[in-house]
């Protein structure tokens, strides 16, 4: 067992990540248990108390201050482990201290199912028009009309882009409504989509053309940036959806707020290539797009569900188990 | 077999509730299949269409005009059965044409699943406050704070208020959300609550206080009438959500709006007490109000599933079997 464990949590974080009687179940895995504030801090007192508590785990969090290069000198080469119970690291660390051996893990696939919650409830809104909805009845008196067209996610043709575990999530999450699911992920094995009764779409022409409602979840890698063409948003067949829970920049997004003016899909966003949104983005202009400023996961009362993941790594590494969701250094690279 | 039906539909009707093969496969249940047009029948015209054809089963929606009261002389007593496709028939026809022995069905449950898909997208919505935030991003520039509240359905306690077929449809969707779900429904039995793994509460009270999302699905009675109070909406538990996609005149909706504008609960609509919503309506000025214009069931899309019910209903009418959805008396004054 690991001895000395810093926890650099503020009093929010320690409520929503560890509420109730989990606080006393991460500080008991310590033996020796140091707990400081870390809006008490600057730069130099901060290198002072990691010296001064040389902690074999560090359980950091959104305002922990970031680590010093020189960190494996300050502590005598203790500290091995951030547990960082949030998403990107890239504040708290470089890729260097992940290079030097350092041991890092987040909140990982802990958030995933918050992320298809948001992607389902858009699903479900764009169908509805909600967004034209709530806006004008709330400030152009607006009420339907016997023309009025609304429509459901009851078996419907899903398509999921990229198969993650967020991907995996939303499966469950739309059993209820007896969809047929088909996924565009070219390195995803056979038993997986099996597992999940999800079908593979060969190409991602397909996936677009032969679905109603996308759900975007595509990784950002270099050769998935922008590869959401103008093309493969027209042919979503019309009445259907196109949902980015994902990452903005895999979209021409330029070309999406074009598609999303005509009408004849309905487009629901939580990532924007560029966040915050622009003020004067299209989608800002457009009443039917529904907006959410990327709020999808982890929701503040499942911040516990990080916590719980962090509870389980910290255990696994004092028992020389294997740890989830670590940041290896191309994790790292890939994290925005 | 009945050997006439009558189908008094629209273009659009046709379409929707029998797309595809469905037409054919409903105009092949008569012998003798008129098929006429509603928006070409003045009542005059009406009156002769009904003598002419007389025929033993009406298929009837929105645009066919009223029955007369001399129905039963105008056909020679051959209608039996009307089978409406959509819900209220009382545009359609009178408590005494149903006292005089006609049969009437209407779309009963098969919109149900619908209008839980909008209840489930109401309560994630509210969760996440999707009203305030397409509105604030689309017209005041809004983008999210360190500050932002969320919240998700994951294992929440969840209160519906009545468990007729649209609380067991939305007990079904909540299934991969691992809620706790109960429900204040005097009447209903043991047996039916064990199947769908839902608890009961003693009292409204506790219904309103011991959880946290609550669903209003009760029935408009007159014992019902306001019986959701100012004091039961305030022991909501703060962060809590209650969401009507049942009956608007169920609530005090006075109450409603003043505990809306506290905030400490969100507040989710499709339903109001007097529709089309008043343009004064406090809940069009409330943007954390999620409102949608009572278009929760059936969506366009899914009024095949009342076509469906349909066939089903002539199928068994012809046979001498049950109906499902039949319009009595009692359902018939009750209907809004």
């Amino acid at each position: 067992m690991s001895n000395t464990i810093l926890y650099a949590l503020t009093d929010v974080e320690w409520q929503t990540f560890f509420p109730g009687k989990m606080r006393d179940e991460v500080t008991g895995l310590a033996e020796n248990a140091v707990v400081v504030d870390p809006l008490s801090f600057d730069a130099e007192t901060w290198e002072q108390q990691l010296s001064e508590t040389k902690p074999d785990i560090l359980v950091a969090c959104w305002k922990t201050p970031a680590l010093p290069e020189n960190l494996q000198k300050l502590t005598d080469g203790k500290l091995q482990y951030v547990c960082y119970l949030s998403g990107s690291v890239r504040k708290l660390l470089t890729a260097e201290h992940i290079d030097d051996g350092l041991t890092v893990t987040n909140w990982g696939n802990s958030i995933s199912r918050t992320v298809a919650e948001c992607g389902l409830m858009l699903g479900i809104a764009c169908m509805r028009r909600a967004s034209y909805w709530t806006i004008g009845m709330h400030r152009a008196n607006a009420w339907k009309t016997p023309e009025t067209i609304t429509g459901s996610l009851f078996e419907r043709r899903i398509g999921l882009h990229g198969f993650g575990s967020i991907s995996r999530e939303l499966v469950k999450l739309l059993q209820p409504f007896d969809t047929q699911i088909s996924t565009y992920s070219p390195r995803v094995p056979d038993a997986l989509l099996e597992e999940f009764n999800v079908s593979r779409a060969d190409t991602l022409e397909s996936l677009f053309a032969d679905n109603d409602i996308i759900f975007e979840l595509a990784a950002l890698t270099p050769e998935n940036t922008g590869i959401v063409t103008e093309e493969l948003l027209r042919s979503i067949p019309e009445g259907g959806a196109f949902i980015n829970i994902g990452r903005g920049a895999v979209v021409d997004e330029e070309a999406l707020a074009r598609v999303a003016a005509d009408g004849k899909i309905q487009v629901g966003l939580d990532v924007y290539g560029k966040e915050p949104l622009p003020k004067d983005s299209p989608f800002r202009q457009n009443d039917a797009v529904m907006t959410l400023p990327h709020l999808s996961g982890p929701t503040t009362d499942r911040r516990q569900d990080c916590g719980r993941l962090a509870i389980q790594n910290i255990k696994a590494y004092q028992n020389g188990g294997e740890l989830e969701s670590v940041v290896t250094v191309s994790v790292y690279q890939r994290a925005s």
